[in-house]
């Protein structure tokens, strides 16, 4: 019996969109008020979806206890309260969109989860956009 | 990478369900509440989904001021504060069932929106009715 | 002990903002695509908020099944799938604007609630915009 | 043209995870708090998924009265303001996860569901952990 | 400047409404299915208001830290998960619904709350059923 | 008739809390990670309610095109997508919490409000922490 279970949490950042490689002009043309050299920020929202098959043990399909930590550890701990351009290794080398965002977490918990486990990252960066990413 | 980028969206409409070819007797036994001829409406809350590749450039799947204008034009500007089945060209034909409507709304976007692009409509009726459709 | 009880309801309906005694000019220069004569429809989220003692025997404010049954009979059953402008005895004198119907409610439930209580109703009409009206 | 309508319901229960083989110690050991033996409890939202083809006659998947019965009969009555442990057949042999009552849900609604139709149950224990269940 | 904070919380509980100096009979016909035996339960979410002057110095009404605090011990470790009408002192005497869980609330919070600060229990039982409670 | 019609908007920012004439260790010490230097950032979502009599002739308390204008012009167009530390002019003397935030929206909003209604301003930091102002 192949399940589904979901965890939500979330931490809140600085960033901009910004390439390095481009000129200032072009990253305002490109990404409008985004690219604000001040930074803007967000609440984001993060589902993690984990699935496979319910333990008949325990009736579980992963304990939730494990997820959160995993999730406090890579996710929140890594990323709450930061500017994500200035002080997130990741995003270094790539622009902190929402996309790019989704994948780099599912790339953390991804690296941590149980290979048995199918993994899915649903990202808000406000109530009304937001990405899903399944490491396809 | 391959994700999906959603977009949230609203309008409100007056509708009725309701088949010309029908006596009104068998609009109101099939359709109950849902046919009375002096109509009622909705705030019909919609969810937009696009899948593709994400840009390596831009880090975006697709530019949602883009998506944002085609939302609009395609289907705010087209359906908002309407009579659906008065006022909107497809409804003259097909009853406007919530079904009915998204299949609608799939086909205008999916009439603009690049090929590269997968859709995915999610529209709800009301906050506890809502269906799916991705052109299958 | 003084509590408020709160017990959400939904209704669906069509209006359009109209005065019968303005011109079609003014009512579209006033009210907008509100006007449209062809109607457009909401769903109406409804909050009811009771207030009042504690009755220390039962631990209760009010029996919530009295308060459901008040609003179905005065609300649901009276608003629901109707055309506010052409079903409903208040708006036929008066515009069906979102505080006019927060007081017809606010009319309906006062007259059959028991007057040791208070009574708060808070009408949504989209999930953005919404009234507050306590009968002051 | 394939869709989904999805219809969501709520139901009120306690529970305790516990399995009659273990010892206690080792239940609290594994089920934590969640194994309190004088229970503890959940409002649990459900959002039923219906799959298949649109009726092009009605404009309907399903006729959401025929779906909202088979969840009030097969859900409602049968789960709500009930002790999931003591009172419920299915849950003396196992233990009552979320993961296995979304099961129980769907095994109980796909009885009874058309067979043209494919089932997703969807099943909120908290605002924060939910699963998903296809029946593979 | 006068403000009021405002603190979300949540705890999971069973409960039966239920008086011991009623009969069985009397019980059921007053609570109907709230008063099974067996419990039920719910998620209760909490809002927990603070009213008082802004710190000029910080700009805080209060340390936001220190009402989180407050909330986890008076509240979420006394009441999460646990069966209220036997595990909970102050149940012992009084009927456990939502109304007397309110007061509950503000009183263990209102005994350790500065008293330069008013205080407001919001407690939901369901999403559509919830109380508020000012100590008056 | 005094009713309250209330508007919901909102805005990304970054921000820090921080006193100039406090050492790095101090503002650290009392406002921990929200001092990070680099900044971090929130999605605020706005209500804005507005009270007063209802217009007899039109049935509004107010045009809400009217509001939703002041609201972009005094809030959206000066504070989204900016940093409240460095970009507005009101946080160079004032620390960004969340109170100091909902004070000078207020203060903004009065300026240009009709004097005959009275305004509420409530802010959400995040989906659990808002503050409630009225101008007292």
């Amino acid at each position: 019996m192949r399940i589904t279970a979901n965890r939500k949490a979330h931490f809140n950042a600085a960033h901009r969109l910004y390439r390095k490689d481009w000129t200032d002009q072009k990253n305002t043309e490109i990404f409008g008020k985004c690219s604000n050299p001040h930074f803007h920020g967000h609440n984001y929202d993060l589902i993690v979806g984990v699935t496979g098959e319910i333990d008949e043990e325990t009736g579980y399909l992963i304990d939730l206890k494990i997820l959160k930590d995993i999730i406090k550890i890579e996710v929140e701990d890594y990323l709450d309260h930061k500017n994500l351009n200035l002080e997130v290794e990741e995003f270094k080398a790539i622009n902190p969109t929402v996309e790019n965002i989704a994948v780099v977490i599912y790339d953390r918990i991804r690296r941590v989860l149980n290979t048995r486990f199918d993994l899915t990252i649903t990202l808000y960066e406000t109530p009304r956009n937001y990405v899903i990413y399944k490491g396809e």
